[in-house]
């Protein structure tokens, strides 16, 4: 039987936090069609037949193999750019995107929006081809440029509940294909 | 039509990545039954009745308004550890745990372990109450004190290919619920 958490037991084990986290690596850049976020659509899965190309270091490209014989991957993206507020100035309650024309402020981790605490972007994209240090992809929701820190391989048994399940305020708006925060916003 | 990528157009749009990302914001932290990473069970969804909680620091909280009206989110956590090695030198191909019995050296991007380039998790957990600045989940492949860097909703529509998909080698090994990387040790 699996162990039940009890909150006496609270003492860190070897996953103690360090004080402060090491800086990521960016271990490639995504080429894509699109060249600013307003214009970028919101989700892969808004924009599945888009195709867009990650320049793997190729310093890492030994670390790719096995990748071809995946579907999907997750790509993990940083989204921050110069400018942005730091992670304890980032607004905690936002507007996503896709509640543009019915506004309503949300905690940002209940969104997916970019504009993050840390700016983490998670997006799942289908795998065309991997060839040396590259991948092509189907499905970009990326601004070309966007620096890659990690890629997971899709693993159906690890990633999909079982059955339906609540999506939150997602349930209640359209998620229409292309969607995009231009698209979106209803002042334009 | 959405736009094609062309090789031609790779001039950065305002993704250009910064020279150096910055480091990571801790959100909160996990609090497990489990000590050890060895004697974590390696997926959540491979220990799925086993509760934890996400302390979120305090402010932070109104981040997480929402968050309770979904089923399932991602945790993603940072699982770097004092004398890892720098991001340089990790292994490109490592034999995963769930290979230990039949060991195959695999590129470390086409897989979900831990040792990674950047040593960013992605655990599926399902939320069964937030409290304040508290979450409370089932589905635990973390050890007690994991810092989390960020916490997205799970979105069906988002992040679930349709139909029955390749995962490469994962499609060729037993995922049997609650294995940890101990259990799967052939030598103990």
């Amino acid at each position: 039987m699996a162990p039940r958490w009890r909150r006496s037991a609270v003492t860190a084990g070897d996953g103690a936090p360090p004080a402060r986290l090491p800086s990521l690596e960016v271990i490639g850049v995504v080429r894509s069609a699109y060249a600013t976020r307003e214009h970028t659509p919101v989700q892969s899965a808004l924009n599945p037949s888009a195709t867009g190309v990650l320049e793997v270091e190729a310093r890492f490209s030994a670390a790719l193999e096995g990748l071809e014989d995946f579907d999907y991957a997750w790509l993990l993206s940083w989204l921050g750019r110069p400018g942005d507020p730091p992670p304890d100035q980032v607004p905690l309650r936002q507007v996503p995107f896709l509640l543009r024309r019915t506004p309503r402020d949300i905690g940002v981790l209940a969104t997916r929006g970019p504009r993050r605490i840390n700016p983490i972007g998670l997006s799942l994209v289908r795998i065309l081809e991997v060839t040396g240090s590259t991948v092509r992809f189907a499905g970009v929701d990326l601004v070309d440029g966007t620096p890659v820190v990690d890629i997971k391989p899709y693993v159906a048994r690890f990633d999909q509940p079982d059955g339906p399940v609540a999506c939150g305020w997602f349930d209640t708006v359209a998620l229409d294909e292309g969607s995009t925060p231009a698209s979106l916003d209803p002042t334009r």
